[in-house]
């Protein structure tokens, strides 16, 4: 799901229309199983797209996904960006920035691995920050990652 | 489930037997919800018990418990205590250190508010650092949360 480059933003910005083959919104992702978290903050080369506090959720397809290295269609990862309120040598979450999906379905994402690929800004269902451009502002990234599944994430226990 | 005092440690050198009415370890709790997060860096004045990155989880019981402010018997809250490691601008996930746990029985964990206290050292099951010392190591820190269930953790969405 992180990005090497920073096309994200950009992609923000834009806030594409619905298609046909858009990703659903992941209703209920936050009762899906927790994979691990991970905090960007000022300075790192992702900062400005994904700074933050982030958590990977997994619904059961994914999860199994994790385990065998095969994720099959129905298979959902969330990416779940907060902000990161750093002080007096703590850092708590503050409000969401966005919501990550990876979708698998490898027929109708065939063009991105197989994975469909949207955020929702701050998590409205209405508010799509990818839309068409899922091969430049996210698959880009993920490419290299296609002996993972093209996926960053590893499940821990 | 985060100590205003620093008893914690002392109590996880202690490594108490097992007693009948011991906490039992909460197994397949990674597949509960996933309730915040939050990072105690160096400085803290909790780090010394509770440095790194921590995530909340609550089973079903203590869902329905976030949400109504009763928590029922059954109701079980996670603290996951694992190494935070700060490096190159972001804060990633190291080993486990202890997995703190919250196990509601009002009748069998009077003399703590109704929780039974433990921690288990590395996420070990039978490396238990609470004991039969829970109402220092533990409910003292907890029993000004009276009012919210003892509970410091809020559900967010």
């Amino acid at each position: 799901m992180i990005a090497r480059t920073l096309p994200f933003l950009a992609a923000l910005a834009a806030c594409a229309p619905v298609h046909a083959a858009d990703v659903p919104y992941p209703a209920g992702y936050r009762a899906w199983t927790h994979v691990k978290s991970m905090v960007i903050e000022p300075g790192h080369p992702l900062h400005a797209s994904f700074g933050g506090i982030h958590h990977l959720y997994a619904n059961a397809e994914a999860m199994e996904g994790y385990r065998s290295g095969q994720f099959r269609d129905g298979s959902i990862i969330i990416f779940d960006l907060l902000e990161a309120n750093a002080a007096d040598n703590a850092v708590t979450e503050g409000k969401r920035k966005v919501v990550g999906v990876m979708h698998r379905d490898a027929r109708k994402y065939a063009a991105t691995g197989g994975w469909g690929f949207e955020g929702f800004v701050e998590g409205n269902p209405n508010l799509r920050a990818v839309g068409a451009n899922a091969a430049t502002a996210c698959f880009a990234c993920h490419a290299p990652q296609k002996d993972n599944g093209y996926v960053f994430s590893t499940w821990r226990e």
